[in-house]
């Protein structure tokens, strides 16, 4: 994985117990938790969970697990007897130009957390959830019928949520909705589980699955995480291993100019032109400045939005109405890195791979 | 009902017991038929249902029933131990120009039949399932957040399944198979089935369905009943009260040339060409027949499709593949009635209501 000049340290190495998963072994029974492939095993094992009266939380995940999901399924395990995971790198939902193949797989590193995390839940003094379930099944499993496309115009059996999923998010990547939707529709009808987790840090694909679930009247409570952050701020995400320290440190400019614009809400702050202009701001000096600096220093962003809108539309709102509240958001890219030094740390892909950050913040309603 | 010169006579009026149903108390609780017209307690039924064991076979119907549908429940009634019938004309399968005002709606003898059945159900000497619920949910119930669309480019939730729901009924109803396929995914979700029961008349209907259960994981089976005909051979349907006697009568054209193909495949031709001809000449000579009459005696046709298909897939075949079989289908518009005739009968709508027919044999695999 190192190559280059660039040196690779894995920004969250797990150190965690487990029951020596390698690769050739991954898939077999470990501990307590099932691996399933295929859908009729998972089935059955589910009607006997339910059968014998427990609860079953889903936490749908493209694995490369961090504390995000983590902390999903311990709210799961929290909330419910038997925890589900599934862990599959959904093709529909990227672009036929985007990162499919660059996304990261730590099939290994994942298990090991599930099991420490599972060996804690056990542990518990008054009891709790367990995860009882990991589903990695195969995109033949998940298509069974035509491959998956990436083509907005591909052939396939689709679910579409409109206009909430071709705003924002949706814009910039018209296939990545449908392809959520799509791939949630499958793992809700596979799992049939009694509530499903979704982190707050996706705040758009919270808005459509929940959108989904009410239109579409499926059997399940849409709960939501709160964001995971590091402690400067910066939301984690399975891509920031992608980041390198040079434009890790930058990245985190997001996550302040939301804050700022946050502020000014607290403050009393209504209209959008007073709530986002410090955001905006913030982010425009940080741009400028890592424009002057050397291109062997600076870390370039382009902006891809930074947005104020209705909590259940994600339409733009000029205005925050205070019995609704509103959503504060942000999507950038940070560029390939130019001319990495020797000996330093690029993160995973050399920093050649642009990664693209969002984060958001929620404004609560403050009147009723 | 009876305006213009035309007399209307319903053209099967059911004549069965009933418990008095009146329009007033039209949706009251009667015998054994719970009557739902929202979701939660309908899944509260069937949760207790599912808790003691029973098993759910779901008829889905736009109402106007007729003898199709009555075979469908009871196939339903045969394979569970209750039956639920839904009873909803889903404005999403209409196109903009189509005849959704039009569309028969006829909840009282709907519900005569669905009582009479169910006592005859009751009476079975080897026990039977019954028919325990009716589900006819308002559009806010099933379209809850936007209101539902007969545009294509409209906003909304949606199931698409492609390339299959744009041919045939697809291409001449754009919006047709996106509307039948929401909203079955909405009931499916809300009825949670064991088995769902859809009349073969509908082919290419039940080949969107099976696909839409297999792409997304639906945790029910489909099952087909066979189409229910008049004497003479043509399908029921609950458009065919619009036909009139004149038009009732040529109609009969449609399943005549169907069949005239399927002896074709009898006889052991697999080509298109000597499997189709037959059919298309049958109506081809009916229509020039016709267009000769006197406006004032005549019921002219227009031929949407006539089509063999790939049962799987219903695109067109060249040849039949002998471990595949085919499908048979055709669909024509019966134009509206021209000159009708001091006390001729009309039909409903005094024969002014084009009324499109469709109709199909499957050819069974041959060779495995």
């Amino acid at each position: 994985m190192v190559a280059g000049i660039c040196s690779f340290s894995i920004m969250r190495a797990p150190s965690l117990r487990s029951c020596q998963l390698n690769t050739s072994a991954a898939l077999r029974l470990c501990r307590n938790i099932h691996t399933f492939r295929e859908v009729q095993p998972l089935r059955a094992h589910r009607r006997s969970l339910l059968d014998s009266k427990r609860t079953v939380g889903l936490v749908p995940t493209m694995g490369a697990l961090h504390d995000g999901h983590i902390s999903l399924v311990r709210q799961a395990a929290a909330e419910n007897t038997d925890v589900f995971v599934s862990i599959y790198v959904n093709p529909t939902q990227f672009g036929v130009n985007e990162d499919l193949d660059k996304y990261p797989k730590t099939w290994e590193s994942d298990m090991k957390m599930l099991e420490a995390l599972d060996a804690e839940l056990e542990s518990k003094p008054n009891g709790s959830g367990r995860i009882t379930a990991v589903f990695a099944p195969t995109s033949k499993v998940m298509y069974p019928t035509l491959p998956p496309t990436s083509d907005i115009d591909g052939e396939g059996s689709f679910v579409t949520v409109t206009p909430v999923g071709k705003l924002l998010e949706g814009a910039s990547r018209p296939v990545f909705f449908r392809g959520v939707a799509t791939v949630c529709m499958k793992l809700f009808n596979i799992v049939e589980p009694e509530r499903v987790y979704f982190g707050q840090k996706d705040v758009q694909q919270t808005v459509v699955i929940r959108r989904m679930v009410q239109d579409f009247h499926l059997n399940t409570e849409v709960k939501i995480g709160p964001t995971q952050r590091e402690v400067d701020g910066l939301a984690l995400s399975s891509r920031n291993v992608y980041l390198g320290a040079r434009r890790r440190k930058v990245g985190v400019v997001l996550s302040q100019a939301l804050g700022a614009a946050e502020k000014q809400y607290a403050a009393g702050k209504r209209t959008r032109s007073d709530i986002l202009w410090p955001a905006n701001e913030l982010v425009m000096n940080e741009m400028a400045k890592q424009e002057e600096l050397d291109p062997s220093a600076r870390a370039r962003i382009e902006v891809d939005y930074l947005s104020l809108a209705d909590p259940d539309t994600m339409q733009e709102v000029d205005e925050v109405d205070e019995t609704k509240g509103a959503i504060i958001s942000g999507a950038m890219r940070m560029l390939p890195l130019e001319h990495p030094q020797p000996g330093e740390e690029c993160g995973l892909g050399d920093g050649e791979v642009p990664v693209r950050l969002i984060d958001n913040i929620i404004l609560k309603p403050t009147a009723r």
